[in-house]
């Protein structure tokens, strides 16, 4: 037997890509997942997609969890913290939620209301050093789906030099799986279908976590639900300071990043291409008119946005190539 | 009889939805459509929504046209200038194509190519002095789709001095019909369904237009291809002055104007509530980060990004009342 | 003041539609507007696709009710009986729900359970006679939505005996919006994009309704669950008699039927081309390996599905042209 | 090196499913793509979800394609014909067109027209004896996406005599990329989103492949287009002899098969769980009104009913394990 995994919250849609991609992986053996309402169901029957794997949820506990090596959280924001301070020192943790993605705890109070759970090493690979950082962690905060998104487009720009921090404008509109799957009367395809549809602007929870992980000072941050199951696409434009090439930057950036992905000049990302993958596609240019930097990101919210990207960091947590059980294409069309 | 009405370029969308707002309008008659290569087809073999409609489209000449006291050009983009100059002076015109929107013949010849064919009436009746304009007119411009709605958030607010002009930051997404009804294979259902693709980033045609209508003076507009057949979504970011609150000026500025909503505040606009009606709706924020002001404007690029537009600018024309035929309300699921 | 019109249960999708309908009929004045849940909202906040028109819901109680003309019922099935029985005689009453269009009470006992509240005129205009009926009703029972479509199919077929009776096969596809607005895990857009689904396989509450219409004595009919907020597709097969040709039976039914469109030759019925109005469009073909019937209607759930017809009925019952406030011609693309 | 593979037609939507799957696949390394009027494109600008691939499209003749050890023909109908017959006894080959699925050459010349290129082992291994058979074949083909789904739903019922043969009715819906990817206006998403519309309704080309398949002799098969990128649901009924509880017999018939899934009592099948897996879902049940057998199945018509079949055959031409390279679970939501 492998390295035994277990899945927390494993009836939403985060949950279910992890089972997703834990039944191909070679080292991963899932050996407990768990619910809240659907604790004893039948797996298939929360998953239909998933039908073939023989495996009824359980409660989330942590002593039900702690038979794992590797235990996987992917529950509410809020919700993580009191199961992780239950688990052993020895069971490696990746978190999906938010709770220790903050090194501000203001923030966290001011976003998400209530105590702060404390500060994990931050579950994005291919932030410089992170991947060293991950490898050596026991509990590993992953990113959100729109964070991950910005801060891949924009990180090295602003590192660089190349884009001001203070003047950042994003708008990034998400498929609805990034919604959850709570039962939600704006969530209903008759809503969504045909709609797009501008929500929390103005002051999203999200804004601490890309302000940090991207450096930037000053972001306007503005996010549309789409008529669309899955992916991400961000609109991040920044003030140049014309001290390089962006596209020279992300190359570099990226040139030993597996999932990340700089097209070639003229071809710009669209969401489909990544769709059950774990890319993140790139691109950057300069607008013509006003001068600013324009970088559009695509990724799969639920794969390199959540799912893939929480697998891709337990990779590096067990010391397995990054890449293991996990896919560089998407499925389209 | 009443006034005699007609449509060249009635087989693509925008032509399309000419003749169902026609068929629904009471005082204006349908007595010609002409098209391309659809010539001497029924119009509900090639509109099949408007099945009942006795029609066969005749082709696009001008002799044909000039029976009409009022034509709607809904020509590709360069074709309508030619086509109109050989009409009588007396027959009314709405040119739904660019040719004749811009003031400035050097930004024609940059973003479109070839010669300028001359500046009409601009085609927004809500612009202050617009609608006594486009009523005293023979001629007149329709909007673009995208300049419609970013124009509506953005002009009262440079205006009255609210919003900076020289950093202006615009992502508006469209749905398909938009892009017309060629057969390309980006447009395929195949591709489109499940995808969201910025397009012409850094460099679109229509910004001339929505800086000579919006007053900016420094504009970044990324525009972006949404899985749904109508609809715009414009999220408009812009520097404040502290001048005033950007909602009074809004709700001031379209007090008199049936078919643009200013929302109670704390909802913002989506899109498939305008699908099949003349409305914009529009809402007004500050981002608490970065202070930035945010105005958000949605409406259906067919209704009151093309058709709908064209028909309050003709009833302006011939004496009626704007509402003449128009829905204030869209179609809902 | 014209007819005074109210809406119960004006919160549902028929009910937004109803509200969409009335509020461009020239004869119906709205005066109520009842709801459950939502009594006391606003009318723009419920439903943004008809922001400007001011209303506020008031709750379903029938002294609410009673000071109107004309009631439309759009209540969930079993709960217009109780209320229709405590509105005065003279009021005029179209129930959208189930409760009244059955006349064999087994049969509402074994598909719907409890007491079966009485028979009403059933509220299909294209029947024979039936128009005649309903011009002189005070109390009619609006058809389902999937009983109208497939009615208007067959029902002729078979009363001219073209079309066996007892070997009907039906497959149904609908849009989501005829699912209704409940908040359900299985309607959300993740859910359903992307998806067909067919539910109630086998035993599906509507078959009594649909066998009583068509005068079909053996049916088969399955649902499905389709990617798309409205629209309705029934694909109807039936053995042939050879008596005469479908298609000249169903243009001499329809000869005088505005809303119901037999196609020309060659071309079959498809859901977008009726969307927002009140047409059903028809085809009819023989099967060249099974020589089975094969005929195929499309309408909008919501419109000749429900608040459309709502709309044609009351009209008749208050002796108006049935088109009034009606579209012929949907919304496309 | 392992087995060499090559793709011909690896531009559309099929090929590019092989490309995937061969990207993933353990043993076939592909050696050569193939394209017609994309020949000389890199393979990422064609197919953007490949991105990381680096090959660029040959063009399709015999001797490009002769190099490999497998070749996998995705050509429009009727051109297979002509490059297999050039290729060396000893390339193994999977045709995915129809050319050589026939074994009636009079049926062939009826519904596609011209000469008989002749039969190939028909490539669905979930028939009796069908495995071996392929197993031992140099050229197989493979099943249509329509013929893959409704055999494997009706079949086993008719060998055992459980269905009826002489009186099967079939309503199938399929996603847009089973209309494959050349651009034409009625596959536009302007047209397909929000849209079902039925086509060829009463004579199809894939009815002799079905009978042929299934064991049918009386079939009435109607096909939808749906509006999702991908899936078939397929709906089909019978007359019920008697003979047997027909889940039984689904369940023996496919105890051993890895990609057929019977699912249990009261779940039906739908399209989104087999997204991108080599799955098929079914399940059975009689009408309580009409009695007939109901059977409905769900595939990934680019998976079980394109390339996944395809690679299933190839691994069991070259003695592998059938699930080689492919995937059980489907991508959801």
């Amino acid at each position: 037997m492998g390295i035994r995994a277990a899945v927390a919250g494993a009836s939403g849609y985060a949950g279910g890509e992890l089972l997703r991609l834990l039944a191909g992986h070679p080292e991963f053996d899932l050996v407990v997942a768990t619910a809240h309402s659907q604790a004893g169901q039948r797996l298939d029957a929360v998953h239909p997609h998933l039908t073939g794997l023989d495996v009824t949820f359980g409660e989330t506990r942590p002593e039900v969890l702690a038979e794992a090596d590797l235990v996987f959280l992917a529950l509410p924001h809020g919700e993580s913290a009191a199961i992780a301070a239950q688990l052993p020192a020895g069971v490696r943790i990746v978190d999906l939620g938010a709770d220790h993605r903050l090194a501000d705890a203001d923030a966290w109070a001011r976003y998400y209301g209530g105590r702060h759970a404390g500060t994990w090493t931050y579950g994005l690979p291919e932030l410089p050093g992170q991947r060293e950082r991950i490898a050596a962690a026991d509990r590993v905060a992953n990113t959100g789906c729109y964070a991950a998104t910005i801060t891949l487009a924009l990180a090295p720009l602003i590192a660089a030099g190349v884009a001001q921090p203070d003047d950042v404008v994003v708008v990034a509109a998400s498929g609805t799986s990034g919604a959850g799957r709570g039962a939600k009367a704006h969530l209903l395809a008759s809503e969504v279908m045909g709609d797009l549809s501008p929500y929390k602007v103005g002051a999203h929870q999200h804004v601490p976590e890309i302000k940090q992980a991207t450096g930037a000072t000053g972001l306007s941050f503005t996010p549309v639900l789409a008529p669309m199951p899955r992916g991400i696409l961000a609109t991040v434009t920044a003030l140049p300071t014309g001290a390089a090439d962006p596209r020279a930057v992300l190359a570099q950036a990226y040139a030993d990043a597996p999932f990340v992905h700089l097209l070639p000049e003229g071809r710009w990302p669209h969401t489909a291409a990544t769709l059950g993958g774990n890319s993140c596609h790139l691109q950057a240019g300069v607008d013509v008119d006003s001068g600013r930097l324009i970088v559009v990101a695509a990724l799969d919210n639920l794969g390199k946005g959540a799912a893939g990207q929480a697998v891709q960091n337990a990779n590096l947590m067990f010391g397995l190539p990054e890449t293991t059980g996990l896919s560089v294409w998407g499925t389209a069309p």
